[in-house]
């Protein structure tokens, strides 16, 4: 299986990282992305700019591959269809890409397979969901095309509706919770499973933001035991080949409901570089190698803190703080391989690990305070 | 130092781990090697066919460069010295590579340092070794151009004169030892230092060959810190500025002697990439990018097999038995994007971790009897 051509439908970070796993077994991996100065543009064994969601584009790029990947949803799945019938091996599948695209459907499949999650209501237009002021406060969601937290909004009383989208959506319940937890699972075509330690992400104590990650999650071992159950069992359900990032809810009654799903390497699992005896970009070729799944032991406990471009400059990225962070022991940063910064964009991110946990949490702290991704052309 | 344009004189598999290791900062690496299948041809963001001998290719390859390095000691240094006068940082320095690349230089130099090593008389020529047959057993060691156990002949007595090399070079007394060892020492131009911990070569019971390399070394705390302190002495005499290796030999009365020494990435560290926070690719990118040294700090004891081509074998690489290895927990291998296996050749090397030394040593066994790179066109 090593030396099957390879291609990846997406040339982004997750790319990247993907790529940077596979110089150890020398694949020969074909990328595609529209962007010419993709982040993978530069590493990439072989590199096609093009359409991800033209048929005729992602169908002429597989037809001379063996195995075919992405690291975004967000492709033409017909042109995966034809090529999985040709015989490709297309990982994730085809239909787990088209069940996972559309929010209504997943959130469906959830209810029909008795997977754990939050209340929900399908709507058609912004007109329906005036018929469900009473489900409220909710969180509308688009059911085709959101992406990064956009397609999301919370929608607390009647007052709100004029944020509704007018296209065909879901209403899911907003519940409260305690923590958001996440547990990446890989699964082969033989079936073989394994999971990542769970993480949390942990917000910071006045704003709600993600602060951090750290993992593994500060989590009663019930409720550990739930949340990996889950998971195995979405992936199992799914039957998916690959792997699959399950993103949970921890209730303050310790009910653990699923949020969403990725069918792919996730911004959960980056610290598993790291920290884990086989990193999530690993477990993935083995997955859709159809390898023997490796061990994700931790080395010990992480965080990892995203890198996002500072609101207000826009341009040629500059790092502030690098030297300060590469002085300070087991911290890590990783760059993304974007020439331009935007505010928020998502630049790069640091893996801190320590055997200790409060010096881990003080690092952290540091980190997410001594850099700053900026442009000396403001915006 | 992250936005310099970076040289790499060679493109093996030295260049290979040290252009992954840069994926994280996003290095815009060049990359010189003379053979257009060099392993690092696919994934260096730019990469050119040349001689790293020739005086115009290594000075036309730098002179656009901020930043040079090397791979491999076999390089025209007076380029490097052309460049390193125009100001170009060229690491390790020019006149390193010069005194370590003539192995008479090297130990004269060790003699002048008090550094310890074995005892030495430099040889003219063939005839010349026939004065010092009371001097045998040794071995005699050409001053330039050996490699990888080429240009080194053990004389036992008068009568292998035969075997004495017709070139200057240098009579080494055999000195009987217990263990190989080897220190890795990164420096950077601030005078910083940090050492690896020190390995051993493990050799096979019977036959006289190393089996693997098992780290951290089996030895008391005095011959280790012996070991750290002459290696951490050697790349302060030198004054180096990246990595340097140093090979020991521990003899039956504990003293520790130099064999030879490195001005690079060395085999002996390939298992940092999994069993150490910083790899010694990372660190060396810290240490020539005058960037702050990173924790050597390892998650856990490791061994690192190397994989050389099947004797009998040469063609295109097959390699057998990988799918048992990557059953096997703890275990990666890495493959150096050699197409061609011929005997002996280094085509990768396998890193195994394991928190229990019995149960290490045992699967470092398992590998070595299970991976084989072989060819299906046989020689």
């Amino acid at each position: 299986m090593l030396s099957s051509r390879i291609g990846i439908l997406g040339g982004g970070q997750l790319g990247l990282m993907l790529l940077q796993a596979a110089v150890d077994w020398n694949l020969d991996i074909h990328v595609l992305d529209p962007d010419a100065e993709a982040p993978c543009r530069k590493i990439a064994p072989h590199f096609t700019q093009g359409s991800l969601q033209d048929f005729d584009t992602v169908y002429n790029f597989g037809k001379d591959l063996d195995v075919i990947t992405i690291e975004i949803e967000k492709v033409n799945v017909e042109a995966l269809e034809a090529l999985e019938k040709e015989g490709k091996k297309v990982y994730p599948q085809p239909s787990v890409i088209r069940q996972i695209q559309d929010k209504r459907i997943q959130k469906q499949f959830y209810a029909e397979k008795q997977l754990p999650t939050a209340e929900f209501i399908l709507t058609e237009n912004r007109e329906d969901v005036s018929n469900y002021i009473s489900f409220l406060p909710a969180f509308h969601k688009l059911g085709k095309d959101g992406y990064d937290g956009r397609g999301v909004q919370r929608l607390t009383s009647a007052d709100d509706l004029d944020k509704a989208f007018d296209k065909p959506g879901l209403l899911e319940k907003a519940v409260p919770f305690e923590k958001e937890l996440a547990v990446i699972v890989a699964r082969n075509a033989k079936g073989e499973m394994e999971t990542f330690p769970t993480v949390e992400m942990v917000f910071h104590p006045e704003h709600n933001l993600v602060e951090y990650l750290f993992a593994p999650a500060e989590i009663s071992e019930e409720v550990n035991a739930k949340a990996q159950e889950i998971a195995r069992k979405t992936a199992e359900s799914f039957q998916i080949v690959g792997l699959l990032a399950v993103e949970l809810f921890l209730t303050p009654e310790g009910e653990v409901l699923i949020n969403e799903v990725a069918p792919r390497p996730h911004n959960s699992g980056h610290h598993t570089i790291r920290a884990n005896a086989t990193s999530q970009y690993e477990q993935h070729w083995r997955a859709i190698l159809n390898l023997p799944l490796g061990s994700t032991h931790a080395y010990g406990p992480s965080a990892m803190v995203n890198l996002l471009g500072e609101d207000g400059y826009e341009g040629p990225a500059v790092y502030e703080g690098m030297e300060k962070l590469l002085a300070t022991p087991e911290v890590f940063p990783f760059l993304y391989w974007k020439a331009l910064t935007k505010p928020f964009r998502k630049m790069g991110h640091i893996t801190i690990m320590d055997a200790d946990i409060a010096s881990l949490k003080a690092k952290a702290d540091f980190v997410k305070n001594n850099i700053k991704v900026i442009s000396h052309k403001t915006k």
